[in-house]
């Protein structure tokens, strides 16, 4: 049934009373896949080949925006979906259930999808080397040992860069091989499991009061949003829920959140930031500002965390790391090196980005640059790069200093997608990208929010139902916006899920 | 708030306008928790510590079924959920979230509950000897390398053995390293993140025609309702979701169900059981009957399968492992050994199963039983253990032949407890266990299934009806009650979730 929506699909098959079986459908004996030849092959029908890398914010948003009809639409991406970012904390702690913040990318029907990393560009061949992820995102847990993914090319028209960015971990000892990230929805998974295994460990009629200190420790280094609200659904979850499943631990547990800085959320005025502060000092939540982590090990079933500021290591028993950003391997790779002829991608002294003008192309700097006295990069002249573009966290804005979010990210992907859909993404004759601050957001727990837009201020209950508002019409499919309002009152009625799977 | 249910609390927690925050709840600072010592010591209250070592369709169900007023009541498990097995199969499809097939046992509020295997039992001492699994039911995931479980005794007054048994691979070559199980829901989410891997794989434009054709074979091994649910809904899964994510590869896909025995589903009449072959032939689904596996190997990114039946390998992207079960290795420990002056427990000599008599009681046979030439435990003259029962899988009832399914299991819990809460359990005086054969079922696919009750025959969408029905009578708390129809209605509307996650 081509063309029909899944939704009209059920219906006919309602009224016809029964689905058409996979046995008929197979008869037919088509030409090899047409989708996968033309991946191997330049383009040359009518179309263009718009090629998407990366499936966050910025690529997924770009990908749901582009019309079919005017292109052919690609995204290549090493995961197979797109997470809801600021609802993954929700999910870490079992207030939601991990698949309501995230999208499979197939289901956006897009004309090709490849599971894969992008090890190259060749801006000349306008050809994109792709390695396969068949392990897919959690490959670990099939015990599929599958060989090195599989290598070929993919050739593009126009490019769309937006592989976003990695945690940043400074270098410091400890923290890859032992702090959990909340990044992606395997992070949050491997957080609840964790979390969980403390308690549970902790309960052993063999485990010492002391261990039990420790092991109940959770630590969250960042004070930013991600950082903030993890420690808040962390608390709400342990009064909501574990303290009535291990009543005889809840004086064990601890929260400490430690930041570099004097203090915590620094997006947000003073007020606000001090409403927060009290909230968690009633709730039992340390903050610690100007802390300097400096080591974390294992000590048997906890971590033993070093700070600068503190004279002794402290034990805990899950460390969340949420704080700092890193270029992405592929952005480096493209930075560093001259594009014969045409010269050097530019790139953001501050962040080490792709820099980009206003219409989201990204800018040349000539070779010549490179000997000057490091000018920077919002100062030195530079052309665009035809066809290639890019958006959020991976690029920075000549002249602007947005900062890397969602917000900004989905804003950049809308307005280049309708660019392109336009056919205008090449022309510096259309109007420019302009950031449109929405406010941020921050879960405090107990039910209660700040929101600032401006000087817009909000705080307590009603900010947490603007936040509540704001992430379910934000939220993206139709399936999500249903399943998540359930979740939520599955939750207040049964309180949150706390299987160890 | 003692006594109250979450639902009440909830409702108090609205009413009053705010929760109790935590920070206040910590400053009591009591005494070590009580039920972690009263676990070290031998009982020295009132009331009986019983201790239910499984948390499956018996344990679980005795656990739920004991009353808190007369009994402490102990569950050990290394799992700390009880899964729903009937709708393994829709999880593993993505029909359902897996989450809506289990059942945390914490949730059950006993009086202690510990994640530990038992590996040992002193029934002269009455106690057991336990081995701690921190690591959780997916401790790989979380990549906590934590050391051997801590061991520790927990006494008991009486005894409920309900271990279940193991999956069976006869010894087959690659059977244990390549083939996966559908026995708890980890089963389950490694058989969906294959499945999809593997549409994933095919779909890389440098998958040759001939390796897609064996990536996407299916191979289930067992034509019981385990392995014929299973075909059914990933055939719909094919047809309903993959074939439109992936228009090009349905024709690369088949499914195969192999089964030694001359016909599937022994357990239904032949009428049914030829219902079912057609509506797979319809559906494309291959039935091989009388087929001997012999081998599993991997090859690349696929397994080969060797029958002795079949001239060459076959191609396979997953093989679904669904036939034969073997006792657990604790029950073959206790089994194996004398117990001082009192005997040797009765082995059951067809499944190896621990012998009860018609009230569960486990079964003593005197020593000299041994020299004897092994008469059938059924005749042999046997004694009760005082205290000691066994219910479910692990055990055989004294003359009668129960099937080792969910039915019988939590039937003999449900009776077991009962007589347990009136304090009649080592009684030979009260009413012995009776089974009753509420009737089988199995899905074929294509919202069709068959259903037998003694004589009564049922079959289609009308049989489909009551298996859906059934299963939502029959699942276990309120919350998936409400979730698994809301999980179906989202799958009908929407498409079963395809995130490799």
């Amino acid at each position: 049934m081509p063309g029909l929506t899944r939704l009209q699909c059920r219906s006919l098959m309602r009224l016809s009373g029964r689905a058409t079986p996979i046995a008929r459908q197979q008869v037919t004996n088509k030409t090899p896949p047409a989708r996968h030849a033309s991946s191997q092959a330049a383009s040359n029908g009518s179309k263009e080949r718009i090629v998407i890398l990366g499936s966050g914010w910025a690529g997924y948003a770009v990908g749901r925006t582009l019309k079919p009809s005017t292109a052919t639409r690609i995204l290549i991406s090493p995961r197979s979906h797109f997470v809801f970012t600021p609802l993954l904390a929700s999910t870490s702690v079992g207030t939601l259930e991990f698949r309501a913040a995230i999208e499979p990318v197939r289901r956006l029907n897009l004309d090709e999808f490849h599971q894969a990393w992008a090890s190259d560009i060749d801006f000349q061949r306008k050809v994109i080397r792709v390695e396969a992820n068949t392990r897919g995102d959690v490959g670990a847990v099939t015990g599929i040992q599958l060989t090195k993914g599989t290598e070929f090319e993919v050739p593009y028209d126009k490019l769309v860069l937006a592989v976003g960015c990695y945690s940043q971990t400074f270098g410091i000892e400890g923290v890859k091989e032992h702090a959990c990230f909340l990044r992606d929805i395997g992070d949050a998974r491997i957080i609840r499991l964790k979390v969980l295994a403390a308690f549970e460990k902790a309960s052993l009629p063999t485990t010492s009061d002391e261990e039990r200190h420790k092991l109940l420790h959770f630590a969250v280094v960042g004070g930013g949003p991600t950082g903030i609200e993890f420690a808040a659904e962390l608390h709400d979850l342990v009064r909501d829920d574990l303290s009535k499943l291990f009543p005889d631990l809840k004086r064990f547990v601890a929260i400490t959140i430690y930041d570099i800085a004097p203090k915590v959320l620094p997006m947000f005025d003073q007020s606000l930031a001090n409403y927060a502060t009290e909230m968690f000092r009633r709730q039992g939540i340390t903050v610690k500002t100007e802390h300097h982590l400096q080591r974390i090990r294992r000590e048997g079933d906890h971590l033993m965390l070093k700070a600068k500021e503190l004279p002794e290591e402290v034990g805990a028993g899950v460390v969340v790391w949420s704080t700092g950003l890193t270029q992405n391997p592929l952005t480096s790779l493209l930075l560093g090196r001259e594009i014969d002829g045409l010269g050097k991608i530019a790139k953001d002294p501050r962040t080490g980005g792709i820099v980009t003008d206003e219409h989201m192309r990204v800018q040349l700097e000539p070779l010549q640059a490179k000997v000057s006295t490091a000018p920077s990069a919002a100062e030195s002249p530079t052309t665009p790069l035809p066809d290639v573009f890019a958006v959020g966290d991976c690029t920075a804005v000549k002249g602007r200093n947005y900062p890397a979010t969602a917000q900004v990210a989905s804003q950049q992907a809308a307005y280049l997608a309708k660019q392109l859909n336009k056919g205008e993404a090449n022309s510096s004759s259309s109007a420019p990208f302009k950031f449109r601050n929405l406010g941020t957001m921050a879960y405090l727990g107990s039910w209660r929010a700040i929101h600032q837009s401006g000087k817009d201020e909000l705080k307590g209950r009603a900010a947490w139902i603007l936040w509540r508002t704001a992430y379910l019409t934000k939220s993206m499919s139709i399936k999500n916006k249903i399943m998540i309002p359930v979740y939520w009152l599955i939750t207040w009625l049964f309180g949150r899920d706390i299987s160890r799977f």
